[in-house]
C-alpha cells in the first residue's frame, strides 16, 4: 500500500522551519506497513495544495496532510479540500459544543472565530484533537483515503497515535515490514561497501542503506514481505552477514550512540574518565556529557587551548612542544597522561590538532589530529586527518577519541 | 523565478531522518530571490526519482536535489539523472586525481569504488566539494537548471554557499529583492513581537519573519519591488525601525555569530578569556573556539563536572558547595573567579546548572542555571532557566554566557 505525506505552510517552503512532522508521520506509517515513495511540502496557496492533493491521490492509496487547519484567515487547507473533493462544508454541533466545554473549563469565553472549527467537508469522518481546536479530517473515496491533520506537532502526533493508526490498522490492508539499523564507526562508507560486497546478497524486498554521519556510518536494513515472520527472517539473515563481516566497527543498534555505549562500558567496568582538549576545546567533554548520568564516570577535563595551558595545567614538557610542536604524538601523549594524573581517573583522552581552516603546513596539513589515550597499563596516540572543515573536524575527532576508548576497553585490535 | 527542491533517500520517506537539508536550501534560494511552491522527498528508486525530476523540471525553472551521490550501490541519483536527461556518464580524470590527492593526505589508500565519483553526465558543469567525494552536478537545458548535490549536510551546505548561490547570482535572473537579517539575543520571540508591534508598518511586498534559534531570534526583513533601489529603500525603513526599538538586543547582521562578535570585541580591546564549565562541560569552550583565530584571545578552561574538580582545580570552597549547592550564585562566582586566577585572563565565564532531564528539585527545577562573569573590576552571576531539554539547555547557556560578556564589554545595561 502506497502512502504520501503533504506538509503545508509557507514557513516550510521558505525554509524558516525544519519540517519534523513529515518524518514523524513517515515513521508511523512505515511501521504500520505503508510504503512511502514521495512526500511533498507546499506553500499556503489553494491552487498549489489542490495540485499536490490531486497528484498524491492519483499515485497513492493513502494521503496524509498536516497544517493549515487553524481558525484564522491564513489557514486555507479546508478550502483546498472543498475544491479538490467538490464537497460542501457542514456544521457539526457536537464538535462546537465539545470546544465550548473546553474553553469553559479554562474559564475563558470561546473566541467566535473558533466556530469555523466545527465546519467539516460533507461525508468526512473526524478524529478528535485532545490538545487543540482543529480536529483531524478523514475522507474515504473510491477505495482511497485522504486525511488532513493540524500542523502543531503535539496535536498532530496525538491524533496520529490515538486515532489515525488504529483506524488504518482496523482496515488491515497494510504490508509487513522489518527494519534494523546497525551503527558503525571508524570506517568510511566506501570501505564498508568494499568489505560487504563479496558475499552480499539482497533478497527481493530487502534494502541496505548506508547513512553516513559525523559519528560514523549507519547501516539500515529494511525488509518487506507478505508476512511479518518472512520480513523478520529476511532482515535477520542480512544483519547476521553484516555483523560477521563488520563486527569490530559496529558499536550499537537503532538509537545507540557512541557516547552512550562508551559511558555504559565505563559504568560496567567501574572506570572513570577525564579529557584534555586542545583543538576540540570542549567538544569531547560536551559529547561525553550529552549522556544523562555521565557524572557517574566523567570527572572533568582541561581545555588546553593555549600552549601555556598545556604546560602549566597539564604538565606538558615545554621541550616537547618546542621540538615536536603542539600537534604531535608526543604532545598528545603528554596531555593524556597529564590529565589522567590531574583528575585521578582510570582513563584520560586527549586531542590536539589543526582544526582549520588556517594553520596547516606541508608536514602537518589542516585536519592533522593526534588523539591519545592514557590508562594505568597502556598509553598510545593515533594520527587522523578528517579534512579541512573546522567544526566537522572537531566533531569527528571527538568520536574518534571515544572509539579509541571503546576498543581499548573491549580489547578490540 | 520558481524553484523546487527534491531531497532523496529512503531514510527520509521512512522518517528515519528529519530532513534539514530541504529547509537549508529553501532559505538560501528564497534569499537569492527564488519562489518555492513545492518541495518533494523521494525514496531511493530510479523510477520515483525520474518522475519527481520530470515533474519539477516542468513546473520550475530551477530544480535542486540532494542525496544519493555517494559511491555505493544504494546511491543511484546519477542513474536517475542519466535516464531523465538522456545523457551518458563521462569520466573526469581531474576529479579522480583531486580525490586521490585527498586520500593521500589522510594517509589512506583510496577505495577503488570512489572511481565512480569521477563519472559525470555529459555536458554537466560540476561544483567542487571541499568536504567529501561527491561533487555537485549542474545541468542547464532549455533555459532551465537542474542541480544535484550530495546529501551530507556539511558537504551540501558548503557547495550551496560557495558554488551554487554565486553561480545563480551570476545568471542575474532573480527578482529585485532586498533581504537583511538582524540577529538578536537575550529576548524571546513573543516579547520581541510585543516591543515591535506598536509602530510596525509593513509596506506592500515587505515581510518580517521571526526566526528563533538557540543563540537568539533572527529577524529577517525581505522586500520585493520593481527595482533593486525600491526593494532596498523599503527594507531599509523597516530595519531602521527595528534597530531603534531593539538596539540592545541586536548583536549583529546576516552571518554574524555571537561568538564571532564577542571574539572581535575581545581582540579590539586586547583582552583574554577563560572558562569554567560544569553542566555545559565544554560546550562554551567549543562555541568560543568555533571562530577561527580564537587562540588570539581564548586561553583555555576547566571542565569542572565533578564537585571535586570544582574544589581541587578551581579552588571553590567546599563550604560553598555544602551550604548553597554546586548550582548556586556563590558557586558560579567562585568558579569564574577561580578560572580567571588559574588562567590569568582578563575575563572568565562560568556555567553551573541542572541540564536535565533528571536532577531537579522543587527549589532548583531542571534547567536552573547560574552563569557568572569575573573581570578585574567586576564579578556577577545571573540566574537562567532554559527549559528541560538537556542539549538545548547547554547550548542556550553557552550563548547566554557570551551575551553577558558582550554586554559587559560594551557596557550595555
Amino acid at each position: 500500500m502506497n502512502a504520501e505525506i503533504i506538509t503545508i505552510g509557507d514557513e516550510l517552503v521558505t525554509g524558516f522551519r525544519v519540517d519534523t512532522n513529515c518524518a514523524f508521520i513517515c515513521r508511523q506509517l512505515t511501521s504500520a506497513g505503508y510504503n512511502i515513495k514521495f512526500t511533498t511540502s507546499v506553500g499556503d496557496s489553494i491552487e498549489s495544495m489542490e495540485e499536490a492533493f490531486r497528484l498524491a491521490m492519483r499515485r497513492a492509496s493513502l494521503v496524509v496532510t498536516t497544517g493549515g487547519l487553524g481558525p484564522t484567515d491564513d489557514d486555507i487547507t479546508k478550502k483546498a479540500i472543498v475544491k479538490t473533493f467538490k464537497r460542501n462544508l457542514i456544521f457539526h454541533e457536537d464538535i462546537l459544543s465539545e470546544l465550548k466545554k473546553r474553553y469553559a473549563i479554562r474559564g475563558i469565553d470561546m473566541p467566535a472565530i473558533n466556530q469555523n472549527q466545527a465546519l467539516l467537508p460533507q461525508g468526512a469522518r473526524f478524529f478528535p484533537n485532545k490538545n487543540g481546536s482543529a480536529v483531524g479530517i478523514c475522507i474515504a473515496e473510491q477505495g482511497k483515503i485522504f486525511v488532513a491533520l493540524p500542523g502543531v506537532p503535539q496535536e498532530m502526533e496525538q491524533i496520529v497515535r490515538d486515532e489515525l493508526i488504529p483506524y488504518l490498522l482496523s482496515l488491515k490492508t497494510t504490508q509487513n515490514m522489518s527494519s534494523m539499523t546497525l551503527k558503525t564507526t571508524g570506517i568510511v562508507e566506501s570501505k564498508l561497501a568494499e568489505l560487504l560486497a563479496p558475499g552480499l546478497k539482497l533478497e527481493q524486498g530487502v534494502k541496505l542503506a548506508y547513512l553516513p554521519g559525523y559519528s560514523g556510518v549507519n547501516l539500515r536494513v529494511l525488509a518487506r514481505a507478505d508476512s511479518a515472520e518472512d520480513a523478520q527472517s529476511k532482515s535477520a539473515e542480512l544483519i547476521a552477514y553484516i555483523e560477521k563481516i563488520c563486527d569490530k566497527f559496529i558499536f550499537g543498534r537503532e538509537d545507540d550512540t557512541l557516547e552512550g555505549v562508551v559511558g555504559q562500558l565505563l559504568l560496567d567496568n567501574d572506570k572513570t574518565l577525564s579529557v584534555a582538549e586542545s583543538c576540540t576545546a570542549g567538544q569531547l567533554g560536551m559529547t561525553i556529557t550529552s549522556v544523562s548520568g555521565a557524572s557517574k564516570y566523567f570527572v572533568g577535563g582541561e581545555i588546553a587551548y593555549a600552549n601555556e595551558t598545556k604546560i602549566d595545567r597539564l604538565g606538558v614538557d615545554p621541550e616537547i612542544i618546542e621540538q615536536h610542536g603542539a600537534v604531535s604524538e608526543q604532545c598528545a601523549l603528554a596531555m593524556a597522561k597529564g590529565a589522567r594524573k590531574l583528575y585521578g581517573t582510570s582513563y584520560a583522552l586527549s586531542v590536539t590538532g589543526i582544526a582549520g581552516p588556517d594553520g596547516g603546513t606541508e608536514d602537518k596539513p589542516v585536519g592533522t589530529t593526534w588523539i591519545a589515550l592514557a590508562s594505568a597499563h597502556n598509553s598510545f596516540a593515533h594520527n587522523f586527518n578528517f579534512g579541512t572543515e573546522r567544526n566537522s573536524n572537531r566533531i569527528r575527532a571527538s568520536y574518534a577519541a571515544l572509539e579509541l576508548l571503546r576498543r581499548e576497553i573491549l580489547d578490540i585490535k
